[in-house]
């Protein structure tokens, strides 16, 4: 069985940690800067703790799941020996990690993880990337006993699907947050639109596409009810402008489709 | 019991004559210009189906499910005696209801509804409002039938709820058009995105306020990443448009609230 060190305590990390143990492959040491947060993660999934690079444990894959910016660095002040290591980043080309490493590999869960939050990973697309056959075959090892849905996907694709889950899941929150706010400025609660929120959801994903789900005032061209919304906004510019341009995209995204 | 009669045949009446028949309360007629799916509505809930205005049958309660700028005219082009009439709009007053009417009313659903899928009710805000005694009683009598979740909410009030719901699912809906975009631009599918899509909803939903679970690059500025973002979107200038509108937004609202 494959020895696996996790690099990182934050929200992947944990993610990866905590489903490794649960398929029986729990990491054998989780290593991070972070003494607490680092320490509470592997008693968790039953690993040693180490902060020291001198403490770094032998190790057939490294998974390192450390933010963006920091996994240059990480990966070159480290010494792999020559194990696999693999970031989990979206937006990071493989080639990021240190040119020291030989067995350069990817290794990228698409999902939101917030800590103690459950997922079910074996739903989660695993997108993987190996510079070398042997970093590859890892990886997909690893990713295939997590998870249904592997993939292997160059860092150039990897990272248009990062740039997609942008607008998916941090766009789509920073929606929820304004209807949050619209509706606290009228004494209302945010739980009023849950339900909206999850049949919204849901109807996207089964349909075949959103884009033929696509309803309100935008896609009607509907300008009595457009010009009411930018009435009530009048005291909320940054929030118009967000309507307006957004009702104007949708307007001209559903011309385009209906021209075809 | 009492009788009611539903005009329209689009999404909302059909999702409110076939609930009110599931307890027990089916409509005694359909009434809609549109004789095929206001027929095949009408047969679908037991109900008759009619087409001029000398074949509305009397009720106690007109449930009016067309478009928002059609209220005005199709209530004031009806004899509906001294019963109650409903709109079930969300951003149009009650006093778009034609002034001949005694007993002016809204019972407004707050979901998005689609022909052919069925939705639970029961969880469904239903926002009721009422110029008379006897109108708000009748519609919260009727509400209160189908769902656990009925609020009195005035006018106002009522649009400025339909106004965030234009955020939470409208604009929504559009940011999983882009995601779909993206991807397919780089020949993947859209249904890799949806368990981050369903997660993203509930994460939101079951959070005390979405604002506390906001990730991406946005909320953490991160510039490098917001960089390659814009790059890979320059051949795309709408999209790189809301990108930064969206991302400035969500910076700027998070340093408020740290602030606090």
């Amino acid at each position: 069985m494959k020895k696996i060190v996790i690099i990182g305590s934050g929200n992947v990390a944990e993610a990866l940690a905590l489903s490794l143990a649960e398929q029986g492959m729990a990491p054998v040491q989780i290593y991070a800067r972070n003494v607490e947060s680092g320490s509470a993660l592997a008693a968790r999934c039953g690993a040693e703790y180490a902060g020291e690079p001198a403490q770094l444990a032998p190790a057939d894959l490294y998974l390192i799941a450390v933010s963006d910016r920091a996994i240059a660095s990480v990966s070159g002040s480290l010494d792999f020996g020559d194990a696999i290591v693999a970031h989990t980043s979206g937006s990071t080309p493989v080639d990021a990690l240190s040119s020291k490493i030989r067995h350069r590999a990817v290794l990228y869960p698409l999902q939101s993880f917030t800590k103690g939050r459950s997922v079910d990973f074996r739903e989660i697309p695993l997108m993987i990337e190996g510079c070398s056959a042997k970093a590859l075959e890892c990886v997909r090892e690893v990713a295939g006993a997590l998870s249904d849905r592997v993939l292997e996907v160059d860092s150039h694709r990897r990272a248009a699907v990062h740039l997609a889950a942008v607008f998916v899941s941090n766009f789509v929150n920073y929606m929820y947050t304004i209807g949050e706010e619209l509706l606290a400025d009228t004494g209302m609660d945010f739980s009023l639109l849950k339900p909206l929120i999850l049949e919204t959801a849901r109807k996207a994903v089964e349909s075949s596409s959103p884009r033929r789900v696509q309803t309100g005032p935008a896609v009607r061209n509907d300008f009595q009810t457009k010009n009411l919304h930018c009435e009530m906004l009048v005291d909320k510019p940054d929030l118009k402008n967000i309507y307006i341009n957004l009702s104007n995209q949708i307007w001209e995204t559903s011309k385009k489709i209906s021209r075809k």
